[in-house]
């Protein structure tokens, strides 16, 4: 049947050399013995996630780490978001990310975030929730602090429409438009559905009460990221495993339920700086004791390298060695692990880069090479080279005696 | 016109890590100094001979290595066989490669080998071959011991049907059952002729003298692995050359033909582990002579592989070496030489596997790199890089000054 497969994605983890760091990256700069020990005893190398150059999301990127292109399935984020709160979504449904955002009288936009509105957005959401408009049926869902997602259901809808997020404050809303003709239906629904998120919002009890209690009224949804739900096998179905995945962040998450993996929640696991790594671990090796593959995703490096702070992202970094430490001792002798990032976030761009990522492959059947710590440049000069993102998981598949023979 | 190009195909070479080996593999742990004179010389690398992770066959590996997507034009391994036994295979015909088998009162199959028939297996194919039913021509030819091919010549067939090989012992053969309706014709035709193939060896006089004889009667044909011969390109097509090819296995020597090769038997090359391999050497150097491109593929490597023998596996690549020593001493200067393997077949597995396999490329025009080893882990640091199976040959005729320029 096989055996068990390990994926630790430490979230935007590559960087580029810092001055300030004597010209190491964070990563290279961190005390980090068990991730050196990983790399040491495995077989490392470099991964273009997407392909060389090409800056990935979040999203593109754990699409092609699961060995699904991208390329082919991906119109938006949208879809993924909505499977990540939780929503049932169906292939042909289009879904927005949205925000709970303030505008003024004149329909300006003050707040993208509602004043980082945290609470009762379910009160809100509930509201708007379970509409229909011209033969569409409409689902909203609140998301954590001011994220929520809109989602379109009917026959003949269109990811092509433009965003009436303007992605800035001090403007109003942009109309939403198709981009194909094929898409109109689509933008009057988003159109109607923004209005009446204004309309109903505006005269809601709690946005009343934030009104008194000095606080911006989340009274307005701007959604972005359209995206059409694409028809995807599973893991089951692909390869016949049971899996799982230990992420924070709903984005991750609805990519991992959309390709048909358990989502295990872990308490303390945020998706945050704050989050409890070790907790993430142990959940893990529990994980792998009822599912052939997991996946855990750790996001704090990747809020550092946004913000900008190397000293923090090198922190985060020794913070996930602890993790590993936790992780590899308590690891069956036959599970592969697999270490590395599903992007570069590196300080000096303060975003995702094309900057290919390290990988470390750990395990029984590896092919050791002489890389003996976990960097950027260590794993470029490692014994698997350089791969794309969709091979990682044919290459783990094949290490746990888990593919089939292409011919005789 | 071009220099000459030499490719030996070591049979599943690459292996992994053996404990028992200090972690060696077995052709690391082989005194090879004639392979390590030729990575030492030559530019190494590693190759992917379909995709990272992908287990390839050693049809779908030697037709990559011709420069052939598998993806394109493999269905199934059957016209390979036909070919490789010296079959006349047009396009469109659908082949298969079959076993002869006993099967006791009740049809039961006791021997998916037929007591591994040695002999007299030409009289018994005579018996089955140049049938026709349903307007399908049905030809029938044995190949080495046990084997044997069944090949069926009509418009629209389709190589969409189950094995009537049941693959194991103990039950009675499947019936072929089409995959898509435009497959049923097939179907009708294999389920025909396996009915009729016990009709006829059940009363053959070379069963009834195996019966006295106490031994397994081959009393019925079990055909496997259908597929389509498709339209290829020889490779005098392709790129305006002339080619050999030295191998002792059927399915090996059949893409080769298919791919318009010349076949070269050898005395004592028997494509088992009592291959004469340093005859196969000195075939290759004779065909250099007269043919602009010639292959070698040697077996034993992958037999040992199999059967998990990772001592037998060392010494076998010993053995190859002394081959490599003599091909070597004679080898042309303009020639460039490419050593390499079809695929993995790590004792540890006993069955291919999707590891890379090492490559060096060697003769008067390679970048020579800081190699000085030939193996699976001291080529993955070569100058070559990971390379797929389908570029080893466009980099060969490169070298071998024999492409067209793309471009002006």
């Amino acid at each position: 049947m096989g055996d068990g497969i390990l994926v630790v994605i430490c979230d935007g983890l590559g960087d580029r050399p810092v001055k300030a760091l004597k010209g190491a990256t964070p990563l290279e700069s961190a005390v980090r013995p068990n991730m050196n020990h990983l790399a040491g005893r495995g077989v490392c190398g470099i991964m273009d996630i997407i392909a060389p150059g090409v800056r990935p999301g979040s999203d593109t990127a754990h699409l092609a780490l699961l060995g699904l292109d991208p390329y082919k399935v991906y119109t938006g984020r949208g879809p993924f978001e909505a499977m990540g709160v939780g929503m049932e979504v169906r292939p042909g449904d289009v879904a927005f990310r949205c925000n709970f955002s303030t505008v003024n009288d004149k329909m300006e936009v003050v707040d993208r975030r509602a004043g980082r509105i945290k609470d009762r957005t379910d009160e809100l959401a509930r509201s708007l929730d379970n509409w229909e408009f011209e033969g569409v049926k409409v689902y909203f869902k609140e998301g954590t602090e001011h994220r929520g997602v809109l989602l379109l259901r009917a026959a003949g809808l269109s990811p092509l429409v433009s965003d009436p997020d303007p992605h800035e404050e001090g403007v109003r809303p942009h109309d939403c438009v198709p981009k194909t003709p094929e898409a109109a239906l689509t933008a009057r629904v988003v159109n109607a559905f923004v209005k009446r998120s204004h309309q109903i919002l505006n005269e809601h009890p709690v946005n009343k009460e934030r009104i008194k209690a000095g606080q911006k009224p989340a009274n307005i949804i701007l959604p972005r990221g359209a995206g059409l739900m694409p028809h995807l096998p599973t893991i089951k179905e692909r390869f016949g495993m049971t899996s799982a995945a230990i992420a924070g962040v709903a984005l991750v998450k609805g990519i991992c339920r959309v390709a048909g993996m358990e989502l295990i929640d872990v308490k303390g696991a945020t998706g945050g700086l704050d989050t409890d790594m070790n907790a993430k671990a142990e959940a893990a090796l529990k994980a792998l004791e009822c599912h052939d593959m997991v996946l855990v995703n750790i996001k704090a490096a990747d809020l550092a390298g946004h913000d900008g702070d190397f000293r923090l992202k090198a922190n985060v970094a020794k913070r996930i060695d602890k993790a590993m430490g936790a992780l590899r001792k308590g690891l069956p002798s036959d599970v592969h692990l697999a270490l590395t990032a599903d992007h570069s976030t590196p300080c000096c761009a303060k975003d995702h880069t094309g900057d290919p990522v390290p990988l470390a492959i750990y395990g029984p059947n590896v092919r050791s090479d002489n890389v003996k710590s976990f960097g950027e440049r260590a794993c470029a000069l490692g014994g698997l080279g350089r791969l794309r993102g969709t091979d990682l998981l044919p290459v783990l598949l094949d290490l746990a005696g888990r593919t089939q023979k292409f011919g005789a």
